[in-house]
């Protein structure tokens, strides 16, 4: 479905770096995202390096087409940046130097303790006109200018090129400004699901009829292994808060437990908040995953309080010494196998005292499979106690891709194990959306 | 230094994707890049959705400012892709059917065992006067197309969206066709090193005159934590080559060890590379950097050979339970010690019986440093046969950045630890460029 047009918006990129083919630019990228949250599609994206005359270029022909032309980058303070000066050649506007602004950059330095080199002022300089967009965390502010095209009055937005600035300028002060000029008193708000273990068609597919596309804007996005969803409502304040409401209850009771968070949160967190919620602590027997698996987990700030730590059982002698795997079970089933991946399971957990022990055990690829257990065959483990009988329950799966799929894959599935136990639910009961995998519980 | 003009060139991106956010732009930045390495910057990247007047704005503009126009994307067979429809109404050319490549997309279909869908045929029409470009990785062929413009004959360059095709197409047959365009027989050859352990501005000063801009160019690209530096040379093929061979001889000499590989070779695999040569193992006993080690080693297809796996020692317990490291150790010293990464890398080498163990133990942050160890004291400690009297040698090192880079940070020293004590050198004789590391060797 095409996004409704309201507003023709055009984006434009400066800077020799991404002509050059040194940065890539995922600014104009985020721009575009943005305004498609709130309905619009972007005319044209234009990237010129630092060049006035490439830049008047730039503004001439997306002015000529759109009613507002967001730029990024060119407002430092060296002599490359040139985006001030081009544009009010272009709106045939004078600059001058905006005596507040000079008074905040000085602070800026003065707070930083560091002498002020005399040309970062460069940045207090606007077109006559400008209407001056604050920067909370740079020097350099934004403005919108109206720029006189014959009978038309597009405004162009001048936004900073440092993404951490630009982000917090579109999303607080441009967006809410594009949405002021098309109606009255609408607002935008939104709600990621982050999901995992649902392709996109198979989420497209659950949500089917769930969001009224006059109502609200469903997007998806795929971040390997996980696929996000979006809901934005376009309205007065309260009325879209309240829609947005209700609109994420269908979301969560039709995607159930196939949705791991809301907002911006990794799996490692969720797990992570869950074992500090439980006050349970958790141990890794790593094969296949070689590490990922403690390597998300401690990416997480302070998940010394609950990850006590693990072993990396690349080889069979190490998954007997330290995990005390029999040799017999190598031996009879194969490192690969769910016989191999409880014992893993129970070592690391009794190892460590840790509460639960996850395990992971497969075949990564490119080499090493065999007819009966082909690349991509991966067992995951886990102990914990009443978990079964045996305090352990293993299944395998046939994962796809190649090998860094596989082992992200992996580490995947084990982390939304640990996470649908600490819920209550049976791990055992998804098969996580992975094509074929096979159901061999055993508890 | 901007580089130097030759033949301009434009390069146009297509996709509704793009526009609307939901794509970054890489093939524009890698078109980019590699123009760049030939002496040529864009003159601009216009990007536009799958609109025939979009694309027909964009194709207006980039001919009328350049000699040969580079797009990609709108060659796939569905009713959005109009690329040549819309490139063919800009050149006032018809479209017609080659019955070559018709065949060609039928072939590969036959191959993959699957019908084809008639509307494939579509990726077979070209407009008259196209020079077909051969895709060998997928269906849609690209083409290059004369433009009139006035009195002007700029060339167009189709090229279909799909990044891997798009890529193989660029640098096998366009980026030698601008070659043989700009001057008679001249072609490129270049070659990129992996260097770790010098800043940007180091190595620049290390390279300082090494490099007459005249006969290559130099370019450096930050990619955290390496950085990789590469020399392009233009000219006939053979003394091109004489001469990248002389100026890599330069190169090395003055990078010395910070060269960790030439080519396109993560550490991992060079570390894998001189293990496998040296027939030595190694087991990792990684605290700080909680997994990432190992699961680094462990990307690289066949790791299994020489990688025997290790212990994520988290917790103190962890430590001394399957490093045996000494409570006496941890508590005089404490965890974040070179008395106790020495033990645990000597007590990862016992364990596994690996011919190497290397450890680390630290404060990522941002909790958990002190006023003596604050965010970022990171030891690694090696342990090997002949290494010191006592087969293990420690160094501490203050690093910087977030949790993330010092993680990333932590990993990358120990790997090249690892990799010049293969190559005979000291690890402790380098501080990696690291900034007030501190020098505490003991052996």
């Amino acid at each position: 479905m095409k996004a409704k047009r309201q507003r023709r918006v055009a984006i434009i990129s400066t800077g020799d770096e991404l002509v050059q083919g040194r940065t890539v630019d995922t600014n104009a990228t985020y721009i575009a995202d943005r305004l498609g949250a709130i309905g619009i599609e972007a005319q044209s994206i234009v990237t010129v390096g630092d060049y006035p005359e490439q830049i008047e270029w730039a503004w001439h022909h997306s002015l000529a087409r759109a009613d507002i032309v967001i730029a990024t980058g060119g407002l430092g303070p060296t002599a490359d940046d040139r985006t001030s000066e081009t544009l009010a050649h272009v709106a045939d506007a004078e600059l001058y130097l905006d005596e507040e602004q000079a008074q905040r950059i000085r602070r800026f330095f003065e707070v930083l303790k560091r002498p002020m080199p005399e040309n970062n002022l460069k940045q207090a300089r606007f077109p006559v006109g400008a209407e001056i967009i604050p920067n909370e965390l740079g020097t350099a502010p934004g403005y919108r200018l109206a720029v006189p095209q014959g009978q038309r009055r597009p405004i162009a937005v001048v936004l900073p090129g440092v993404p951490r600035e630009m982000k917090a300028m579109l999303d607080t002060q441009v967006i809410p400004w594009i949405l002021s000029q098309s109606e009255d008193d609408r607002s935008i708000v939104s709600r990621t699901f982050q999901t995992f273990g649902m392709s996109e068609s198979a989420l497209d597919e659950a949500l089917m009829g769930a969001i009224d596309p006059d109502e609200a804007r469903l997007s998806f996005r795929a971040s390997f292994p996980q696929v996000s969803v979006r809901i934005a409502v376009i309205g007065k304040q309260s009325e879209a808060e309240h829609k947005l409401e209700a609109l994420s209850e269908i979301v969560r009771a039709r995607l159930g437990d196939a949705v791991v968070a809301e907002g911006d949160v990794t799996m490692e967190q969720v797990v992570g908040e869950l074992l500090k919620r439980h006050k349970q602590t958790l141990a890794t027997a790593e094969s296949c995953s070689g590490g990922l698996i403690g390597n998300r987990i401690t990416n997480v700030a302070g998940s010394s309080e609950y990850y006590l730590g693990g072993v990396i059982a690349y080889s069979n002698e190490l998954k007997r010494k330290t995990l005390s795997v029999s040799p017999e079970t190598l031996s009879r089933f194969g490192a690969v196998s769910e016989e191999t991946a409880c014992e893993m399971a129970l070592g690391v957990r009794n190892l460590s005292q840790a509460s639960l022990g996850i395990a992971t055990t497969g075949i990564a690829g490119p080499d090493g499979g065999t007819k009966e257990k082909p690349v991509g065959t991966v067992t995951i483990a886990l102990a914990a106690d009443g978990l079964g009988s045996t305090n352990v329950r293993a299944r395998s799966y046939q994962l796809w891709g190649n090998r860094d799929w596989i082992k992200i894959l992996t580490s995947q599935v084990a982390l939304d194990w640990v996470r649908r136990h600490l819920l209550g639910r049976d791990p055992l009961a998804s098969d996580f959306g992975l094509r074929g995998s096979r159901w061999q519980s055993r508890s």
